[in-house]
């Protein structure tokens, strides 16, 4: 992105033109997998107009001229109350992949979550970015000896906690992804696997999408709340349980002893129809009776979104496409972009409802039209 | 559909994608007349939109690792819980026509209705898949020899039950058909019925629809409630009725004996801006007392719909159009393949919402948003 | 309409062909002003997207072999339940104009109203179809003279009615008509008038809409409850009010004693953003507290609308438009075509809705999606 | 806009059109200026949408023979309930800008209010229209100096009020801004400033929107409750605060000793999915308590918007791109028609719902669809 390479002809202004940049970039059958959303993708379009159905209202003649918008995560300092969520497979965006990402999170002082199927293994993305806070995100593998071997590894490696992710105990059904016969290309390698471990590290070209043979074959379906004991007895890390969206499974979460839950739907690549997570927040948050915290991620494209995801309850929230699109673009240059102009956004957006710090976010901020004395 | 046949080309991946397939495949007449709802064709929208008004909830961390979605229909098994519903003159499709969906169903181990207007008669139908449950869908003709003459030949041919439709006394406006002076090919014919019969086999080619012509000078438009005990008196098989959508008929049809509830617009075909079905089906639900099973169909497209469908009370649905797209793209093997895939979606959907079984499916798994605590 | 003509070619099947015909045979200025409405149009759309948001609710077995769907308006017998609403200057859609439309009336049994500002004179009409039962709509000229002697020329040519239309003290803002500068083509006149009268009979060609001047300078904008008085003093002719849309106002009209109440927004050529007239058709029911028949009209467009009017609680309905529509397409034919494809709409409509008469219609055989116990 | 220019061969009808011929005359940058929002411009269009929500309710046989539309704004008569918005650097729109738009004020007889960042200084634009009646528009900078000598400047030259907004601390993300990097053409100044002031007369051309970085630098964030009293202290014209959208603001401006409150989003150019501004406008209306008058302006586009606002409570509406379009279109001549355009489309509509005068307005002439016994 430097002054004589082609991005300088065009500057994206948000997260919707570094999409559109990154498609004009990207192979189709990796954007089309970055994209994606399951079956119809009613519920991809629902996380992001969930958001436009919430409305602020901005309070005003406060003196906002000292902002602060930094926060703490799990104890761990944030620039801001964004976590970049786990997405699997970043080098088919650019060839530094995890790395870029994990030095752009280091240098905006925020947490990366490395994902399972990353395509730079755990180690070398710690030594890439020693300095940048990691998670990292769990997927359990029928053979529950791989599964604990990923988990030490990122103990070993400096993660700070286990995102575990249950909302994939089978893969969504992504459409493009069939038609595509997605697999990763051939140069690239689910780099936390090698095949002495039983574990493939490449996936097979078959009839329709790779990476759903993959979770079908390698995946536990069985995985239960009763595993959240069996890892809590294999690490001393914290574990966070990703994509919870009821009230129900967030009081179970708590009873089991988890340290924060992230509402999500996986960007909407799961379970098509089901509710956008804005929506689900504030149940999810009354399940965690303050507790543990609350994070959420789906359908976050603008600082007026997570404004409003801290004024339902959320602590912080995770941004999953718009990284990529970032990376794409850009590179680790192109995250770099991605994360200030959020930045920019949320804290204007802040300023502008008349908040000085994300602890003057209050819940009457942001309305839902089914609140107001009249409907819309 | 075999590798060396055009199909091998592109392979749909959901029920609009076999549409569009077929749609490039048939002539227009016969596609206008498949597809075709009644007059400005809101129902038909409609019984689509509904479906995704209802948003599914996810539970998680649920052993799902031995999933059965079979189930018992009026006492016969079913590989899940999908009935294929009566459409007319399957021939004009793809030349085995009822033989070919029955066969189908037959491999898929589903329930295949048969209309009274098929193009294959009861006999024939039955000699290709002696294997196949099947249902005979009844229309009452003013001359109530022909009638029961039917009803006969498919008690003798082996059929489980008869499904008489009620929603059609006059037939819905279809405006397709009127413009294309639609009629049925003329090397086809309604074939459950003989010139000798006293009934026409052959259609007549008007100035309008040759269909609503023959349904206005054939069909009884005094049938009422005491026919259902006529008809028990002539037959032994269960009757169900087809088109009910009120709870106030349903109650009337348990009085009368009925052994089940099939909700239906008939696809939006006949009375439009009625509402739709998975609109109606609680409330049917409600009238039948648990007396009786309760079916559904019209607008029908995913796995997720039928999630919603049980979790609203039905016991299955039922499929029109979706095995039309499937006969025209295939025959008895695209037939085979849309049963496949909507089998596919249903186990994962239902999975994904967190259940092994139908019968794990709970009225909460499913929320219309007017029930959320907040309006959307 | 005959075989060899253009139209043999197409055949519409529905009230939006009619329009789309008429459109192509129509010079822009006439084909605009039939079909505006004021400002934005957003009533226009509204008047027939309030129908939509109207569900019916069939009810099923109930033997409807033998339909009757006449009725009575104000004790004249009518074929069913239509009126023809009042619109000005027919001839510039057929040489023959309000003379085809009143023989097509006459043919139909149904009641044709004439404008004020008809092309053909109150006489000439009543000569073309003396059989035809007639109702004149009257505008209030400034001059009462000219008012006076307008109701009693109606009144001597064996009208049957007077709809004294209320919601156009002045005319509303079609913008296509200033841009057009409309007025009457210079060989047609508002025949019920003749420059020795003291009113032109021609309209003047201005800067914006000739009609809009032409009301300015001649209608009453004075006109108020207390003419009602006037009126029924110089008339023995029952007097209906067309134009009211409120509860309140529905309630002195019957204190004024009027002998109907016509519920309209003028087809949305008044006051734009105001509510459609479906939407209003139960308040004013209500103020009329069964003392006079309630009429509605306004974005009537299928037969299922009048079954929705009537189970409001309209006697009838009025249709504008698309009697414009037909006689522009057809002439005298063209209008026979539109009534008897209404009436056979309505007839369809109501026996899938389970009536064999008028009289079956019942309140809850529609629904408004808020009354339901959900929301749609 | 004289016969023989080019405007003669359109003559623009509505807001809508002024604004597509204003699009065509204006330079990409100065039009994209004008019409933005913030971000997706979702308030925007709310804005507009809003009004359409509300539905006007018009009662009918009143003489309105005699309208009377004139009104009086804090003490001073208006000819109807229209104040002209400030808007920044007119001189872009037209060579006589600001002081095109107070002819036409004067011309009139409505208030203008003349913006801080105008490209003709206080003293210029009102001796240029000396009769009209002014208001001015403040923005309060850092430099409290330059803050105090603007106020005291507008004292001078006899503007009757300053309206401080109050919802820009900092400048909203108007994307289109940033991609053009807006800046004032050189040939223009922020007119009511000299490099001498120590503020900036010429925008600085950056990598971004020039006017960003110009508030960022020079505009005060730290402006709060407090400085009502500083500027109560340095001058006796009344103050009114615009840009507050919730009662509890209100409740406080009232009891900080306001002069009136502006309920306003800023043309939806602050913060994007912040409510329409007529859907708060009851809230601030109680919040004020009778004790001062509010005004509403940002989405206004019609008479019937006019007539709603005053309904719902406010004494005038203030429009900002309407007048902006009117002047690029035609400079005075071009502003003149926008106002007689909307004071002939205000007059029409409030005749047509029934009133004589502004008095007449009453709350329930205007309905919520959710005020409704039903909902639509
Ligand atoms: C291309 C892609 C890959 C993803 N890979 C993973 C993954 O490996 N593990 C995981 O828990 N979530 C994964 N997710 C889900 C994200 O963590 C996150 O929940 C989601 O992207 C948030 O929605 P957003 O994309 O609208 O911001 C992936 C999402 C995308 C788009
Ligand atoms: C082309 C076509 C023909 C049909 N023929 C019959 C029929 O003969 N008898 C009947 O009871 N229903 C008939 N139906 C209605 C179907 O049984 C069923 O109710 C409807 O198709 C379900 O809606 P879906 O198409 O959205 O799945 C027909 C529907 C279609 C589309
Ligand atoms: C072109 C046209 C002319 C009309 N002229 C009159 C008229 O002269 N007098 C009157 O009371 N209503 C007049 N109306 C209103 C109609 O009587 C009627 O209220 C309206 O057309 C009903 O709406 P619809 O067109 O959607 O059926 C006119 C309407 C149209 C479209
Ligand atoms: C181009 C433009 C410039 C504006 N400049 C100012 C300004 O200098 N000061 C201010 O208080 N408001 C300013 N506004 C806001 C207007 O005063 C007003 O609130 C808004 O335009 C009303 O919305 P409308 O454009 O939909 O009528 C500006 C608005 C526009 C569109």
């Amino acid at each position: 992105m430097s002054k004589n390479n082609s991005l300088a002809h065009f500057e994206p202004v948000n997260l919707y033109e570094f999409e559109a940049l990154a498609k004009l970039k990207l192979p189709k059958m990796v954007y089309d997998y970055y994209c994606s959303g399951a079956d119809d993708q009613y519920t991809l379009q629902d996380n992001i107009e969930a958001f436009k159905r919430l409305r602020l209202i901005p309070r005003v003649l406060i003196d906002i001229s000292a902002q602060d918008i930094s926060t703490t995560i799990l104890g761990v300092p944030s620039s801001f109350p964004l976590i970049i969520a786990p997405t699997a497979m970043q080098r088919m965006a650019h060839h530094e992949g995890e790395c870029a990402t994990a030095r752009a999170a280091a240098k905006n002082g925020v947490i990366m979550t490395l994902s399972s199927w990353s395509t730079t293994n755990i180690e070398d993305v710690a030594k890439a970015a020693p300095r940048a806070p990691r998670w990292f995100q769990l997927y359990v593998y029928k053979d529950r000896d791989v599964t604990a071997k990923l988990v030490r590894r990122a103990e070993k490696a400096g993660y700070l906690a286990i995102a575990l992710t249950v909302d994939t105990p089978r893969l969504g059904r992504r459409e493009a992804d069939i038609h595509n016969k997605f697999s990763l290309p051939s140069h690239l390698t689910m780099a936390n696997f090698t095949n002495d471990d039983g574990e493939k590290s490449h996936m097979e070209k078959g009839s329709g999408s790779g990476l759903a043979a993959y979770v079908a074959s390698l995946i536990d379906r069985s995985l239960s709340w009763k595993d959240i004991a069996w890892l809590k007895s294999i690490t001393r890390l914290p574990i966070l349980v990703k994509g919870i969206v009821t009230r129900a499974d967030a009081e179970i979460a708590v009873r089991n002893g988890v340290a924060g839950i992230i509402v999500s739907n996986h960007g909407a690549r799961q379970l098509d129809t089901s509710l956008a997570t804005i929506d689900c927040l504030e149940e999810v948050v009354a399940g965690a009776q303050g507790k543990v915290p609350v994070f959420v991620d789906s359908g976050i494209r603008r600082g007026t979104d997570i404004v409003k995801s801290l004024a339902l309850g959320a602590q912080a929230v995770q941004i999953g496409r718009g990284v990529l699109w970032g990376l794409a673009v850009g590179g680790e240059e192109g995250v770099d972009r991605v994360l200030k102009l959020l930045r920019d956004e949320f804290e204007l957006a802040l300023g502008l409802c008349g908040c000085r710090t994300v602890k003057d976010i209050r819940r009457d901020m942001v309305v839902r039209t089914s609140e107001l004395s009249f409907g819309l």
